[in-house]
C-alpha cells in the first residue's frame, strides 16, 4: 500500500454533486468517465496528492444503485495505489482480508483494480489499484 | 480546502482494528490520543501524506457509540486541513453549507475542528482542521 489514490463517494446525481463537490473543495472536476462494465459515470476532483472520485450509477443492477437504495449518497471505498496488485492480493489473502475477485479488473482511471470485502476490512470497502502502463 | 488530512473510521474495538489496519497497511500505528470531551479513543496511522484515524467510543454517549449502533463500522468522516478555518466556515456556509458549529473546537492531533452536516455534503461527514501553533 504506498498511499490513498482516491475515495469514492456514491452520488445520486453526478452533475448536481460535481456543483457541490467544486464549492466545497474550491476548484472544479478535471475530468468525467463511463465504466460502462461497472455500470457508473465517475468524475474526478484533484485534492493534495489524492483523488475523490463521484459515481452515479447508470443503471439498477449497477453496484453503486444497490449501495445508494441501502445505504444512501455517501463514501463508497477508499482505494490504495500499489505497485503490484497480484502479490498485494496474496499478501493480503494470507494476512486474512477477503478480496472479492482474484484476478484484478479494468476499473476507471486507467487502473487494474481488486476489491476486499467491507466485512474483513471494519465495514470499509478497500480498492487495491495499480497504474496500467501504456 | 488544502488537502485530506485523514479519513476518520468508526470501530468497535480499537485493539484489534489496530492490528487489522496493521496488516492492510503493512505498518503499525504510531500514537494513540484520548479525546476526553468526545467520548473517544484514536489511534493513527500514516499513509502518504494522509493518517487513518481510527475511532472507538469509551461511552455511550460518545457520537461514535450512535453512528455505530446506527451505522455499523466503517468510514465517519473525511477532514481536510485549511489553513485558516473560520474564514473555511464563513465561505462554506456562504456557499449552502451546513456547519455544525460556528466556533471550532479543540479535536484529536492538536487541531481545531468543525464539521459540516452529511446532509449538506452528499452523505458524507466533513471535518476542516486548523494545526494549532503553540
Amino acid at each position: 500500500m504506498k498511499h490513498i489514490e482516491h475515495i469514492g463517494i456514491a452520488v445520486k446525481n453526478l452533475e448536481e454533486s460535481n456543483d457541490l463537490f467544486a464549492k466545497l473543495l474550491g476548484k472544479p472536476h478535471y475530468k468525467t468517465e463511463a465504466v460502462v462494465s461497472e455500470g457508473v459515470n465517475t468524475s474526478f476532483f484533484k485534492v493534495g496528492e489524492n483523488k475523490i472520485e463521484l459515481l452515479e450509477a447508470t443503471s439498477e443492477a449497477s453496484p453503486i444503485a444497490k449501495f445508494l437504495a441501502k445505504k444512501g449518497e455517501g463514501v463508497h471505498h477508499i482505494a490504495f495505489a500499489v505497485d503490484d496488485i497480484l502479490s498485494e492480493i496474496e499478501r493480503l489473502k494470507k494476512e486474512g482480508f477477503t478480496v472479492l475477485h482474484d484476478l484484478p479488473k479494468k476499473g476507471a482511471d486507467n487502473k487494474l483494480v481488486a476489491f476486499l470485502h467491507p466485512k474483513s476490512s471494519n465495514g470499509v470497502l478497500i480498492e487495491l489499484c495499480q497504474e496500467i502502463k501504456e
